[in-house]
Parts: C-alpha cells; structure tokens; sequence
C-alpha cells in the first residue's frame, strides 16, 4: 500500500494552493479579448515591472510563450533563429517555429552549464552578404535556467555579453525563462537585471512558482502589441481569464519566496543520492530545483525497472534514457518526502532499510 | 450618471457565476500536459457525450478549436477548404488557416440564412484529375449558428445535406459550433443530431454558456489525437485545466436552459426596436441571440455616434458598419435590461421618453 | 488519317522558331546564380525598358512569377491579398500563395469582363484597427488579360483607378500580365502605360510570345533585389539561363506584333463558331487570342465527344466544363488553319461538308 | 593584360558545349506542363535507368530538386528531417524546407568525410511516443559528394548502413546527390548501385556534366507524381524545356567520362599546391574535384587579397573564410590551366617565376 504519492517528474505538477483557490473565486474579471481583463491587467503589469521591461501579455503556455516570441522577431519569411542544439525550443516545442512558423533553426552546441560559446554563436550568425542563398540570421535564444541541463543558470554576465553579440549583429535576444525566477534565487541577481539585455523573455507561472495554467511574455510595448496578436491568431487570447491570472499573481507574491527551499531540498536530495552505491550524480551541477543522475551500468536497474519501482512506493520521477533520470522539487515537497524519497533510492538499490520507513 | 451597465457587445462577456466560481475553487486537478487532469477529463466525456462523438478536447478558445480542426483535417501540404465567404473563420481569426497552417481557403458565398448553396459548395470542390494546378479540396466548414449573419441556424437538413456531400467526395466536415447550442435550442433538435454529419465540431463555452474561458474540439479518438499534438504545438496545452473545466462543467450543465431565455430576449429587443422609427430590423431573423440592425439612412444617427450615445447611458453593443449594430443576448442580461435598452434607443431616435427611467 | 494538327489548347504550346533556335545556339552565357548571365541581362534590362519598371527578374514560369510577387509583396507573417475569385493564381496556381507562402487570400467577385467592382475591392480591405482579428491586407491583384474571363482587357482606366484605391490604402498592386503584350496589343495602349500603376508585373514569355520557356517579373529595384532572394528560394535560380533568355529576347522583338493577327484569327473563328448551329459564342468578348464558347445542350455532343471528335482530326482544344470548350489562338496557327478548325465544328455539329477538306 | 581566365570558382560556370548548343536548336519539343515535352521524357528516363530508380523529373536547380524532395517525403505538417550540420540544404539552400515548407530540421555533426556518425543519427530520431512534445522524423538526407567537406565521397557502405536504419525506424533517405557523378567515378561504383538505399537522389547536371540549367530528381513512381506537384507548385514546370533537357542529355552522354580527368587535375594542383609556402592542404583528402585550402596566419595573404591577386590574373576562386579558399574543377578547366594556377600562386606567396608564364 502506497503511504504517500511524492510527485518529483516535474514542477508542473504543483496545484493550487488555497490562496490562488481563493484568489480565482473572487478574482474581478472582463472579456480579455474585447478589452482587458483588469486581473490580467494587474499580473501583466506586476510582470513587467518585476522583468523590467515596458509591457507584458499572459498566454496560456510557456510553449505559446517562446512560439509567440520568436515568431515576432521572426516575423518575415526567410528569418533565422540561432538556439541550443538541447534548448528546450529546439527539442521539446514540437518543432513549432518551423512547422507553424516557417522560421529555420540554427543550432549551437549547448556546453554541460546551458551556456553556448559566444564564438560559436557568432561564427553561426549568417553573413548578410550571402543573402542569396543564406536565409538572415534574426533572433538568438537563450534558455535560463537550463532544463535540459540540470537546470543549470547562465550568469548575467554571460547573457550580458551574447547581448552584446546580439545588438553588434542588429538581432534580437529573446530568453527562454520557464524557470529565471529560479536562475535569479540562484545567482542572487534580481529578474530585472538577469534579463535586461533580452528584447523578450518568457516566463512561465505553472512551474515553480504554482500557478495552474499560464506564463507571461514580456517586452517593449510594439513587441508586446504584435506578441498579443500573434496570441489571438494562435487561439490563445481568452475571454475571462482574470481568473487564472489571479491565481498567478498570488504564486508570484507567495511563491517566489520558495524557490530557494527547493534547491536546498534539490542539494540534499543529490547528495543523498551521491552517497548511495550504484547513483552517479554531479551534485556541484546541481544549482536550481533540478537534479539529472545516472544509474551505473553494473546496477541490477534500468531507469526504467527503477522509475517502476520508485512509481510502487508513491515516488514519480521522469525517465530520461535506458541509464538516466530527471528529479523536480517544488515548493510541494515537503523535507519529509525528499528523506522518504533517498530511503526508497536506497532500499531499491542496496537493499538497505532506514528509519524514514520503507 | 450611468445607473447600470447593460453589455451586449457579446455575450463572450458573461462573467463567471457563483457556481462557477466555487467550482473553480474547489476543482479537483492534475497536470493535464503530463497524462490528463481529471475535471478536463470529466468535462470532455460529457462534451463527447452530448455531441455523441468519440473524444473530446478542451482548448483556450474557438479560434484554437477552429485552428486545430481544419489543420488536423488539412494536415497534408496542398489542402484547400471550402467554407463561407462570411464565416468567423475566414473573417475573423486572422486568417490562421493560412498564415499558420498554409491552408488555402475557397469560399462559397453565404446566403443571408447563414447557409451555402449546396451546388455552389460541389461546384468548388477541385477535381481530384487536375491536382497538378489544383490544392486538393479536403474539407468543409459550416458554422452554426452563423455569426455574422444574425446568429441564424442551420437546419439538421441543410446540415446532413452537406455532410452527404463531402461523404460522396471523401471530404471532411467541420463544423463551426461556437453557438451550436443555440441552434440545438432553437431548432429543438439534439445537439449530438444536429451534428451527426460531422467529423469535428468545435463549440464554445464561454459564449452563450457563460465559462470565463474555452471551448471543445469534438470528433474521432483519431481527430483527437491528433488535435492534442497540435494542441501542443500552438500552445494550447495547460497544466492545471481543469480550474477552467470546473467552470465550464457548470456552464454545460446550469445555462444550457437559459438559452431559451435569452432567444425570448432577443426576439422581444428586436420587435422593440422595429416599433422605433429610424431603425430597420427583420425581427423575422432574429432566431436566437444575436440581432443585427440597420440605422436608417435619413436619420440623425451614424451607428458611431449611436453606440457613443448608449455607452453614455451604461449600454454598451458592437458597430458593425457605419449605419448597421449588433446586439448579443446573454444571460445575465434581465428583462428589465432589454427593458431599459429599448427605452434608450426609444429616447435617442424619437426624443420620447418613457417609464423604464430614461 | 489525320493530316495535319492544330493545337489550340493555349498559346503555351508554341514552339521555338528557326530564330530562337539560332539565338540559343549562339547565346553568350554566363553563370547566373553566381554573378548575372549577359544575356539574361539584355532581357532582364529590355523588359524593364518595355514595362516602364525599374528592374526585372526571369523566371521559369508565370506561377512563379505570380508566387514571387504574392510573396515579396506580402513577406510579413499575417498577410491578405485581395484577387479575383477566378483569378489564374487562385484557381490554378495549387493555391500556392497560401500552402508554400502562408498568404491568406481574400476573393472579390470577377466580373464578365475580367475586372472586380472597385468598391467590392474597396470593402474588401481589412481595417487596420481591427488587426486584433484580422489579417493585414497587403496587396491586390489583378490579371490582364484575363485568362478565365476569355482573355478580356483591363482598361488603363480601370487599372489605375485600382492603383489609386491601393496607394490610398497603402496597398500594393500586383499585375499577373501573363498576356499583357495581348492586353496592349487589343487596347493600342503600350505596355508601360497599362501596367503604370502597378507595383509589379508577371509577363510570360512563353505563351503569346512564343518563347520555349520563362516569365519576366519587374518592378523596383528593391523589389526584384527581393525577388531574387525568393527565386533563390524556390529553386528558381538557373545557370546559364542565357539559353532561355536569348529565345525569349527574339520572342520579344519578333513576335509582339504577330499578336494583333492572333486577335484576328480569334475573331474570325468566334464568327465562324458563332454562325454555326449548336454552338453558342459571346463575339463580341473576344478582344484578344481566347475563345470560350458553349455547345448547346440540344446538340448531341458533349463537350467531352467534341473534344475527342476533333482530335481524330487532329485539333487539340480544351474542355472547360460538360458543354463549354476553350480555345486560344497563337502565332503558329495559320488562317488555313482557322477554316479547316471551321470545316471541323460545322462537319461535326451539322454534318455539312465544305471545301476545306473534311 | 589578363592573357586568359581559369573560372575555378565552382563546377557550375561550364558553358554549353557545341555538342549541347546543337542538340538544344534541333530538340524536338513540346509542352511539358500540359502533357510531356518528349526530350524531356527521353532526358527522365535515362536519368531513372542510370540512377536504377521507378522514375525521374527534371527541375531548374539542385535546389529545387532538394527541396522538392524532402517536402515531399515531409508532407505531413509537424515534420523533422535529419541532415548533416554543414550540409547544403542545411547552410546554402536560404532555409526553403522551414521557410517555405514548415518541416524542422534536426542537424547531426558532419565528420571531416562528410558522413555522419550513424549512432548520432540514430540518436535524433525523435521517439514516437513522444510526440506530444516532439515532431515527427520522416527523413533523413546524405549529400554525397559533401560539398562542404571538400566533395569527400561516402562510400556505399556507409550509404546502405544509413539506409537500413531509416527502414528499421520507417525513414526516408534523400541522398542530395548534386555530385553522384563524381562520387560514383571516384569511387568505381555505379551510380545506380551508390544510390540503392535512397528513396530519392537529386542530381545536378549543370555542375561537373555541364549542362546550362538542371537536375534531376529520381525515385519512385508515386514520389515523382508528388514531385511534380510540388514542382508546379513552386513554379518550376516549365513548357517547351527539352531545350535544356536536350543539353542535359549530351552532358549526360558525353561528360560523365571527363570527371575522371577532373579529379585528376584536382589532386595535381592540390599536390602542386602543397608545395607552395605558406598554404596548407591536406591532399589526402582530394577525392574528387573539389578542393579546400587555408593560407597559412605567417603569409603576408588574407584570402581575400589573395582572392584580388587571383583575379588580377585572370584567375577566379571562391574565398570560404578569412583565410581559406576554395577551388573547383571542371571540364573546361585545362591541364595548362591548373599549371597556370599553380605558378601564379607560387609568384603570389613566394614571389618565385617559373615557366608557366607569369
């Protein structure tokens, strides 16, 4: 019999909390998409004030959020989008900007840290001389935190520099930031100031900070007039949907404030399992609330087996390859589930019982 | 000073009830990205089951369930889709279709009933042995109740009619249900008969139904699968859904009765205003929840200077031309709204005043 | 036995005369995509010259053309053209525009004559302020001769009249002048002046003109830079395209005034047609080199039996429809050639033999 | 005075030969787009013979031909084709498979040899089940000989083993075969056995065969009749073209024999290039007629002032990067001409005259 469930297979998973419940019950709402919701209004406000930039538009996903982005910047036929050969755009968004963007994707080689050599960068930046046969290098995309590695963050001298890059080349810089309100617990640098050389970012509110739906594209006020039709064309304008951004402005007041909770829970999550025979895992990579370790092959487990295993106990984590596994903490992981979460680990692959129950 | 506010710009502007909102508040949820929220669950069985289709799919709105429709039935490149020169798709979503999805549109002139002669709809249809000049024809679309044409309804007739057509051709069709309710209510036919000829039906819950936000694709598991990848694709894909499936629950199972009210409505508005000389209305086509009228052209009033004159007094509706309107019944319109607006139109043209407070 | 063939399916069935032949023999050629092809040049500057344009770009056909146009015209993501519902490019170009350029194509009726009512095109364009839900009307196309409407002209009037009305709305205007030699020709009006209020032209080469292969698009020089980069894109870059070039130079300065005697073969066949029982023909709509007539529907030929009757004797035309056939005249058909077409229709329709042979 | 000009730019600056010249003004042609030009249909089907393939179509360019080819294998809207980081769709063909047909491209490292290590390809297959977040692989693409990687040839081998995998996943495999002829002689294997595994190969016949104008793209039967769809569609059907196809035949018949010799001449003046102070070239790795070299950092040369001395001497190269260069071989480059080459080079960086006249 299962205790407890300890969902662990991303931050999404988060729900409500009953001061967004309450928030949406009472939230004042108006039709979005004639005029503007005044709760839309006041989180698309807060949003650009906390970013630092002009103007903000909620959308219904972090998806829409980069799609949208891009496809702005991009927004003439023959663009190109220089991006990491494992950001989450490229890999994980269903090729979207090319298959509903036309915009081809450049790829730059992500290094273990999320960052792209700003050589390569530039060495992958289309000579505008070659026009005849070269589509124009419109756009760089950052991702921060990285998901794909660890969650790992780009220091804001980094971003500064590929901004730099960017405005020598006349491009733009849009971040991918699903997760910068983790980066900026992280580095201890305010939001504002990490993405001030972005011409766009994309926030997303579901995943660390809690909310149930929705993330935030922010940016100049043009930007953000042609992100908002972008945003109807696609189908994501919605009528009342103070209702979900009262709950956003609630994960965003309340939440931000744990974020650094969870990377602690993520820093003694790693080192519990670097300590357990058979794990390898980086624990210095571990610099947000994501945590990538690797089964050793001599292990008696796949992922798989142990992701099974691990789902008997209450435990869902996300299989990444044969050998491979994905762990998110949020802010609804308790200290207790992290213990009970390594007493599985360890049971599963020593054998060994502990006090933490199982 | 303006006593009250009467909004009949739409009725996408109904606010959430108090049903709605504690249902919202105590809606039960999951990550509907990662496998599927339980009230988006529940909310798509019971939307499957009145238009007795397969499979259904929630999404943040009836541009998005018109966008995935026609590109799943049009997922091939080279499709063409027949469809009204006047319909909401063709005029009022951006032309996605084709901006986003590269489908080519071929309309077919909508008569003033909302419907497309059906010979004109066979005479658009390509032949499949000039493809190497020709799209191939794969889709039709019928909208019910026709927006743009008075919120008329298309009969179970018409609607099979076409429905053997594109069958004999082996084309899809899809049908434009944002108000298809309305039909269902005022043709007194079942929905799920109304649209049995259908392989897809996108309806909305947040008109005339009053949901803050979404609508459904209906159809084939198939269609449905596929629409969820492309669902994900757009960025339609929300984490914790089922806040707004709560809501729309309520929307389905509380205010498909009140459409009738608001049919009752709209009816006694346009009689109304037919009695006020200066205006031109066929209250004979008034058959649901939408009036559209004409200004005459030897009056004093633009319709610009009209609407300025009833946003004065707490009414708001929608210019449609420079002597034509649209009003929209919904049901937190009360009679003594329509009361009250019809002693408003009464004032302003004739200068007559009378006892509903003007 | 079939003693000779008269191909009068369209005027792009002509071949390359003994001149052309010498011409491509002899022609100076260079590699076009890496620098300029001389002779391509010579063309390029001559059909500048011709059109009164700026600058000019050959291209392997007049879909091409069109495509190329539509697109530079419209490069932003969220354009609409407005165009003839029985336009060449939205009835027979695969509806390109929209599945490979993402244009949203938006139709106004055309009339008899070929043209489009200039208020119906005037009611046509989107209103900016509603760019929330609509496309962005970027262009209006127009086509003369107009292919479908009987090869009828467009008068310098009318298309100037369509000029103002795009310049007054910030609009392009693109001229698909497939036949525009044929226009200028039947009106005494030179080329430049017909086509002075466009922003661009599609000439073909290749039809009227005799040229084996290629269109001429002009415009400004911005806009051909522009072109060139499509061109690229679609493959449309060819190397020693000189070959083709040199052909159509000799096309263009020996066959522009062999037009006027098509016109007359046109003329003296619809006659000829017309004095014969069963067969219903509009005279007085051939103005240039094309035919559309009607079998009536008490003769015993179908279309179709027609059709096959006169290519056992070896005259090729075109079926339009069950009981309508399309004729086009050119410059490799002989005013023997014109009787013994004649001597055929009234052999077939009336069974009298003349002294042409049949 | 320049006494001549060695045009060593690219294969693609051969002019016709009198051969070509002559069997272009004695073509028999017709219309190829209303039914089949019959020099055309003798030019596909050798071009089917040679490559052992169901069918052939002749298009304008390479380019056209590749991107025919892999929209065709991607018809499906959300489509991801794998190809090599550095080759030609990837970086010289404007990004026309994203821009203009919406497939994503997903790239691999090419290797120094212009393969692709096979387990990184296999590794970028996406996995079905993920196809919620990922888009769909449908085709893989091999450019043999790699343009980019000194026209290096993959071996047959290595070609069969990409092919077995893209069947064991249910791929496509597009060989852009621009170059399949050098790389069949260069190699002594036959084209037809080279190309086995491929469902399609386009072929250039205006590069090292040199023909003025064409490729070829072989395949199936029922790929070709997509192809010629695709084909009108962009605009590359083109009329009476068996006055190119008439040339591309004699290319065909008469040049395929002269490769060897430029191959030849290749590895002499890469030999004799090596020799020179102050330029380094591997050689080695010379295996057809395409050669890459970097002026060394001491010399007093930039590639571009050597590319300006160069042409002051009649003698025109492709400069590749700061300090490299590119060299290509061909028909009407002589063996006086490489000696020639080869002196001005050794004058320019050593200041040394020998007895090749300069």
């Amino acid at each position: 019999m299962i205790t407890r469930t300890v969902d662990l297979r991303s931050d999404t998973v988060t729900k409500p909390t009953e001061a967004m419940r309450a928030a949406m019950a009472a939230a004042v709402v108006d039709d979005d998409v004639l005029h503007h919701d005044p709760t839309a209004l006041r989180l698309e406000t807060e949003m650009a004030r906390i970013t630092g930039k002009e103007a903000a538009v909620f959308v219904p996903s972090g998806t829409m959020g980069n799609l949208i982005s891009v496809l702005v910047h991009c927004d003439t036929r023959g663009s190109e989008v220089i991006l990491g050969d494992n950001s989450h755009i490229h890999i994980y968004e269903n090729g979207g900007i090319s298959t509903i963007g036309g915009v081809h994707p450049r790829t730059v080689k992500n290094n273990q840290d999320g960052t792209m050599d700003i050589d390569l960068i530039e060495a992958a930046i289309r000579d505008p001389s070659g026009v005849l046969v070269y589509p124009t290098t419109r756009l760089i995309c950052l991702e921060n935190t990285h998901a794909n590695h660890g969650g790992r963050c780009l220091s804001v001298e980094y971003v500064d520099k590929v901004g730099e890059l960017a405005k020598r080349h006349g491009l733009k810089l849009h971040i991918d930031g699903a997760r910068i309100f983790n980066a900026s617990v992280a580095l201890g640098i305010p939001v504002h100031r990490l993405v001030q050389a972005a011409d766009s970012v994309s926030v997303c509110l579901s995943k660390g900070l809690g909310a149930p739906v929705g993330s935030v594209i922010v940016g100049s006020k043009s930007f953000i007039a042609k992100a908002k039709i972008l945003r109807k064309t696609l189908g994501g304008g919605m009528r009342q949907v103070g209702i979900l951004c009262a709950a956003a402005l609630v994960a965003v007041q309340e939440n931000v404030v744990k974020l650094e909770g969870d990377h602690k829970k993520a820093k003694i999550l790693a080192e519990g399992l670097s300590l357990i025979k058979g794990i390898k895992v980086d624990v210095a990579s571990v610099e947000t609330n994501i945590i990538f370790f690797d089964i050793e092959e001599s292990s008696k487990f796949t992922a798989e087996k142990l992701c099974k295993y691990l789902e008997e106990h209450g435990i869902l984590v996300m299989q990444e390859g044969p050998l491979s596994i994905r762990i998110v903490l949020h802010h609804q992981i308790s200290e207790s589930d992290v213990q009970y979460t390594l007493s599985c680990f360890q049971h599963a692959l020593t054998g060994v019982q502990d006090q933490n129950g199982i």
